[in-house]
């Protein structure tokens, strides 16, 4: 018979448990930090109806993408990001929410991109979005950036400093009325900012001059690349409007405590949703990881749904992105997630089976991380193998002298060194250990 | 412009936040108790190759409810349970991994079979296995389901007393030896069984009649629901085998500490896997709920991926089935869940935003579940209205004097006290609320 395969299809994450308890941690904290901002948890499902997925206001590539399939007559498909699940579902529930109403999702999303490295077809993302009916102030713009940064910071022990970028939808919308470009004009440029990160200057350089064939536009477009908005000061009440407003926010985002953030009008976010203020996160000392993560705001988050606006303003982290991404290319020292055993009980035979699974048990209840060798005929030599080969901590060994005098040998596996402690002397030591 | 459907797919479970609250608490203290007892967390992908999840061998009516689709020329599926991945992940990693090795799984699985009440398309359930090379004693077959027990144990506030019955693989193809069954009627009883409870006793028997065609034969499968092994000892020595197993079985449970277990031989836990002794967990106050949880014993777990013999032991229990059928019976009470906020910070004026914010960022970095009301220029009965309705503990009113003074207004909002504190007594004071 032929085996099968045990490799997971290529772009697909699987960990070996240490570093699966690496991302886990790392998880948990950032998490930790959204409860703490009063961010409501939710698990929307990975399968939407087709019809819900497919957008075509939103970016041209997803729809290759999507992993599309049917069932009876339901056409479905996995979704792709965290928006489109949460716009259906907040406009589901316009009744039941308290706006301003603060979501965070940690999800698996789904893209059939050509696998390469640090491109998942199946990742996590942790989302959050802040959403308001008919209106919501710019400080919640800043309030997302200044939690993201403290989740980023949650686990600067692994991914090091992170900075934000800050940029403007309003203000190349501004610009382009002032160039007087066309619809067509404007999507195609959008598309070619959000690849300039991808491409070399000579390449954006075509690109752009083939978009719009005449040399003054391209080169006032290209200056916002080298002089941000300064050329463009005075020229329209609605640049003007843009560059107030961009200038006003980055003193706001101080006031929320937030370091490391500067304008950088390349940051568009492509042509998904937002119709505000943009951002994007960086790490400082892993840039070849690209945007850590990335979002701003959008003007009618359930226009598709419902006749309620919403307004919002929300974020993704690339969580598997970074953290898959900095395990793939070895940057991170999994020694502190290798061997979580406090306690290997070795009962050295059947008959001290109940005595060794309630010295398990009252370990467990305490919160030290326990297990047995429960092959208990085994000799001694391949328990204490096993207990080594999972780098446990202690090894308590347990026989009828054992059970007679109800002490249990505890040995420390680091030192070698083995004494005789009650249960409770045990559980004492193996508490602080 | 037509609005889309806001419902997610029939089948698919998505919760209202107290609800969302209610199951996550209930998963983390589950996964605790995992934790606790030493399995490792694996986060395995829900895609996998079709010839992975496609196994004859396996329940008949899986295949037609898989969800299939191709991508290139790569055909996959979403997983309907956590062993299919399991199987592959420890045949691919056999020298990664120590032996006895405990996995644990908590992820969403597949099917697509017809919606109805407690039965969902995207489910979770929570896995636990653990694994030897070639032999493991069956010691570890009541640590699972002593380590279940306490899993359920942590939530029992919720879902009450539990109880497990336990039957016995080898008791029934030792019976079917002796009763000189085919392999096909073998099959088609074990899946007459499985489906009993589902079914009327009359219904059963003119299955069974169908299947055997020989009344005596017929009485004699009976006689198991009713005087359970008792018509069969001293049969056959592969009997004898059996009921021995099961009966020490029973002791050796007791001694792991595991309440309320009887001897139940109707449980044969489908076609599935199992080869040896099987389980199954109910819930005392929620026979409506069917089984909470199951599992058993595989003789060879890899054998489709690896020549390497991975024994092992394991169990699912229907987290989904358990706690989204109690949300939606409506047994439980949420209202512990409703109102997770401690406080809301509500700053009257754009002008003292940076110092509500800074209040909120040392009551968040206090683990305070903090938030701010940014839309900062609305009322103050605008604001209050909106702690109010969040149900926030504490109103923490910050104007002009209060940035002055650097003393907050806090409104205590169930007594509607009122009283200026400094920010280090605020957070005293919210720290034991």
């Amino acid at each position: 018979m032929e085996l099968k395969p045990t490799k997971p299809l290529s772009g697909f994450i699987e960990l070996l448990p240490a570093a699966q308890r690496f991302v886990d941690e790392c998880a948990a904290r950032m998490l930790g930090v959204l409860k703490s901002a009063g961010f409501s948890y939710l698990d929307l499902p990975a399968i939407e109806r087709a019809e819900v997925l497919t957008d075509k206001d939103n970016w041209d590539e997803i729809e290759t993408q999507m992993y599309l399939f049917q069932k009876g007559d339901t056409k479905m498909g996995l979704r792709y990001d965290g928006t489109v699940g949460l716009a259906r579902y907040v406009a589901g529930h316009l009744n039941d929410l308290t706006f301003p109403f603060r979501a965070s999702q940690f999800s698996k999303r789904y893209r059939g991109e050509r696998a390469q490295r640090g491109r998942f077809r199946e990742f996590y993302q942790m989302d959050m979005d802040i959403m308001g009916v008919n209106s919501l102030s710019t400080n919640y713009d800043a309030e997302i950036i200044a939690v993201i940064q403290r989740t980023l910071n949650s686990v600067s022990e692994f991914i090091g400093d992170n900075y934000v970028l800050v940029g403007s939808r309003p203000f190349w919308d501004s610009l382009f009325d002032y160039l007087k470009l066309t619809d067509a004009q404007k999507k195609e440029i959008f598309i070619l900012i959000d690849k300039r990160d991808k491409i070399s200057d000579q390449e954006f350089a075509n690109w752009l001059s083939d978009v719009l064939k005449n040399e003054k536009l391209e080169n006032e477009i290209k200056s916002v690349f080298t002089n941000g908005y300064k050329d463009f000061v005075n020229k329209s009440d609605n640049l003007d409007a843009a560059i107030s407003e961009l200038n006003d926010f980055m003193k706001v985002l101080s006031d929320f405590g937030v370091k490391n953030a500067k304008i950088d009008l390349s940051i568009t976010r492509g042509l998904a949703y937002y119709t505000g203020l943009v951002f994007e996160f960086k790490l400082k000392s892993y840039p070849e990881l690209g945007t850590a993560a990335g979002g701003g705001r959008y003007a009618n988050l359930t226009e598709k749904f419902s006749k309620t606006k919403i307004i919002g303003v929300g974020a993704a982290i690339g969580f598997s992105r970074i953290f898959v991404g900095l395990l793939e290319s070895g940057k991170i020292d999994l020694a502190q997630f290798e061997n979580p055993i406090v306690a290997a009980v070795l009962p050295m035979g059947n008959s001290v089976v109940p005595f060794a699974m309630d010295v398990v048990n009252k370990l467990r209840d305490k919160n030290i991380v326990a297990v047995a060798y429960l092959d208990a005929e085994k000799k001694f030599k391949n328990q204490i193998e096993y207990a080594d080969k999972i780098g446990t901590k202690f090894s308590l060994i347990i026989g009828d002298d054992e059970v007679k005098t109800k002490e249990i040998s505890v040995k420390n596996m680091a030192t070698g060194e083995q004494q005789k402690l009650s249960v409770v002397d045990t559980i004492k030591l193996l508490k602080t250990a």
